[in-house]
């Protein structure tokens, strides 16, 4: 007689915090289950897509969710506007309209609503960007956190630029616009109380300016990219991966500012694995690299613009990234899981 | 000698699920406080906006919420397709890409998820347009309600076709592609366990095939409307509005179908205030009227297309639309407050 074995039902699974997060977690999702089910992948998930048959526009949509709504150095409606700025700019675009989809949860304080929206506004007005539509939900007390927003943006690319994740070459100079790890660290800091508050505040700031700045570059300008979620890590593993390339830094040449170091330290965290709204990588051909980071540094939001390494040949290994300590040791830099980060943009 | 009499405090004002239903809650939040924090308000407000410079594109965002997420008919995801694909379609563009931005409850499913994805992907698909970028973000358990999509839409306007809100004048025929009532009664009765579910399916569909069928009307298809939130009354006082005309309706025209009639009755509302997520509201010459009608009904999606009212001169009241009862007598169709119809797209 045959009895049938009480194998233990696995588990179903379930959404986890770390698949919103930027890191490994939400490549897996994108990969095996998201992309699927809109009829495939196709090519390097960049930044803002081109639209098609209109080859010289790109569009770019990210959701906010920030918490708390209101940070050191910005809050969730200036974010919303530099987030999508920012990855229009990272396909070479200037910004030509954005949309705003709010979802509101019922109870919110209508003052706490118009301080975010003036302050999306004043952004959008900054960058010179009109919202030419949107849409306004309200879900029940419980069903929402105060508010989210999609902003989605089209853009028209900068003649002559055609930067793409998929461009890196040997022998690329990398480059990076500033310091790192201070919006997740103000975010981090203010949520839990951590008291860095007054030593840190977010960078979110529009990049539009910069990439018009890199524009006589033209073509050895190879690849742009925000290090937003995942930061500077995930960012640098998106690029080697896609252009099959390696990438190699060095630890010394990465500004970490002192309070970021600090706070990363109380939380366990790694400086290359916390978010970024303000600053952006560049690959650029070799002879172009101190062009670039005087183009670059002619703007305040690029004072701090330095190179950290460069692109290699894959040689066995593509995609990989490794940093040079101070002490010449080598460790490499792995795609953050992304567990520990929620809701910091 | 002058006391200060205690005025008691104004409650703050607080943002209410009226505000996302699409009725007069949410146009005046709209135009007190969200367009002027964006810049001021500039002509009609229409289901999709001309992309600045760009004129033959246009954009379209909304953020879908309903609740449950699969109900007779449909589910987020189609849903999600289809509402962006329409406001496209009113303003007599075709699809040319989407954008999906998803919040995520953590805890929620993979399964789950899964099949809201794929049925966002069949969706597009039918119609034929791709899902060229989007975002994924998580927030915790009990921060959101298991999922939310945000899609935004760019189309391009079909030759010769430039329907507004704006362009109905006195004498245009108004015609409906199809009966009334069905998404928001299949949202609610399942929502709500009325047990209709049986009878009632939402009439979630693209429009985009009647809106080509419509094209070789070309400048004698003044207004497109697809009555969501709101129902045909808001649609119908939007379109008066923005025209400075009025309409007139007759009641026995308007296709009700029995099973909505009935859960109406139960649930205290009136058909006309119910969403639809399948139907559209044209305005059109009154020499253009036939020809428009059997252009609809040559579609399975168009085949109870019936002409409901006429356009007429404002006389004093512009913007107001008036429904003549099957016993001759007049009343005025209000735009809704718009409080009892909570998360229905
Ligand atoms: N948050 C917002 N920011 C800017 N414009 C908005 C916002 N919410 C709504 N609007 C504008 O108000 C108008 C009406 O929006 P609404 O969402 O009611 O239209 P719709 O999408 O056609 O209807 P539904 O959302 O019920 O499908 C549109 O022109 C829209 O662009
Ligand atoms: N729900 C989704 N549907 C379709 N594509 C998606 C979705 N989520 C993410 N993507 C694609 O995956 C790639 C990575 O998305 P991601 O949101 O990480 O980029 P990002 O917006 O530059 O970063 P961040 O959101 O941290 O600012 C992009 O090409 C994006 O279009
Ligand atoms: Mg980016
Ligand atoms: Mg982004
Ligand atoms: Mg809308
Ligand atoms: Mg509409
Ligand atoms: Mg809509
Ligand atoms: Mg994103």
């Amino acid at each position: 007689m045959i009895t049938e074995c009480p194998v233990p039902r696995p588990e179903k699974e379930r959404i986890l915090l770390g698949h919103g997060a930027g890191g490994r977690l939400t490549a897996e999702l994108l990969e095996q289950t998201i992309l699927p089910a809109f009829g495939g992948y196709e090519g390097p998930l960049e930044d803002a897509s081109p639209l098609p048959g209109l080859g010289e526009l790109v569009m770019t949509t990210d959701g906010f969710v920030v918490s708390p709504l209101f940070f050191p150095g910005g809050d969730i409606g200036s974010l919303a506007v530099h987030g999508t700025v920012n990855d229009l700019a990272m396909r070479g675009a200037e910004p030509i309209a954005l949309s705003v989809a709010l979802i509101v949860e019922e109870g919110l304080e209508l003052e706490r609503l118009e301080a975010v929206l003036r302050s999306l506004g004043k952004a959008a007005q900054e960058v010179g960007v009109p919202v030419v539509t949107g849409d306004t939900k309200v879900v029940g007390r419980g069903a929402a956190d105060q508010v989210f927003i999609t902003t989605t943006g089209i853009g028209k690319r900068l003649p002559g630029l055609s930067p793409s994740a998929a461009r890196a070459r040997p022998g690329d100079a990398v480059l990076l616009s500033g310091p790192i790890g201070l919006h997740g660290t103000a975010v981090l800091s203010t949520r839990e109380g951590l008291g860095f508050e007054a030593d840190i505040a977010s960078d979110t700031r529009p990049l539009h300016r910069l990439v018009a700045a890199l524009s006589p570059l033209g073509d050895r300008l190879h690849v742009l990219r925000d290090p937003t979620r995942g930061g500077l890590a995930a960012a640098l593993n998106e690029i080697a991966r896609d252009s099959a390339v390696a990438v190699v830094i060095d630890e010394g040449t990465v500004p970490v500012p002192e309070p970021v170091a600090a706070a990363c330290d109380i939380l366990g965290l790694d400086p290359l694995h916390v978010a970024n709204e303000g600053c952006m990588v560049a690959l650029v051909a070799p002879d172009a690299a101190e062009t670039a980071l005087a183009a670059l540094r002619s703007f305040p939001e690029g004072s701090g613009a330095v190179r950290i390494g460069d692109a290699l040949p894959a040689d066995g290994h593509p995609g990989r990234v490794v940093m040079r300590t101070a002490v010449g040791a080598r460790r490499v830099v792995d795609m953050p899981l992304g567990e520990q980060l929620p809701r910091i943009c």
